[in-house]
């Protein structure tokens, strides 16, 4: 493939790497804490399996993101990286729809559960929380559109030498 | 691909199609009721965003396999086939995450949130959900299994004729 057309797939990695560790830093970083009826609590993304799940899946896809950058650009391993991108994107895909759920319950509740809503306690926790999901979700629409890419450019050279 | 090479898709297909079917119907079939201090209440999958949308996405891709099914052997849809494949794997991938991650709050609550768990109060309505949620990773992981078998045969074909 000409070096013209690798550019795109470039940047969007790029972006997407941005993403993936923009997500996962956000997401660390975010805690705060409340004081209810003088007992001061915290809130921060270990309190939650789904949100810690999310932190591991970016960070993973984040490293994944800088070893292939740096991958040369006439490199054999080109079938691994669509199988990995797949991978990557069916992992970022659920970790975003799990935080997302969960942080849907944090700010509207679930009245038939008798879960209260937590963030009217804990705003800066969980506006930090919605970032980092936000960034998450660009990353994964970017590796859905490098996969479609790369499909695009396979079912093409079957096309040209069919 | 001749017909031998077919079946096991085929089979896989039917599967899948079993398990999306059953996931949306059980999810929907879910429900059970509790007394409480005299006050009897219902849980149902509808009390929950992340349920519904389970059972929505489920209902597309049961959907979607059925058609599939019924695609004739030498059809040139087969690209837009590998393409619906990538979409609703990411899909179902997307629903069983969101509706686990609250079947997980469920069943073991969130001291930190303040959210109390539910299932020893509506048993049913959790046995019933979990074994959608089961049903709906049977049929993500089959999609992810019939991606990587179209990969696979995509990129053989190149190799043959490169």
């Amino acid at each position: 493939m000409s070096m013209a057309k690798r550019i795109p797939a470039f940047v969007l990695r790029l972006i997407a790497l941005g993403a993936t560790i923009t997500a996962t830093v956000v997401m660390v970083t975010s805690h705060d804490s409340a004081t209810v009826l003088n007992i001061t609590f915290g809130a921060k993304y270990s309190d939650s399996p789904s949100l810690k799940y999310f932190v591991v899946i970016n960070a993973i896809a984040s490293g994944y993101g800088l070893i292939v950058l740096f991958l040369p650009t006439k490199c054999s391993l080109w079938r691994f990286v669509l199988v990995a991108d797949l991978v990557i994107m069916a992992l970022l895909d659920s970790s975003i729809s799990a935080a997302a759920a969960i942080g849907y319950v944090g700010r509207k509740g679930n009245i038939h559960a008798g879960w209260l809503p937590i963030c009217g306690q804990v705003p800066k926790f969980c506006d930090h929380a919605s970032g980092a999901i936000i960034s998450g979700i660009i990353a994964t629409i970017i590796y859905f559109a490098l996969l479609l890419h790369s499909l695009h450019n396979v079912i093409n050279l079957l096309s040209v030498k069919a």
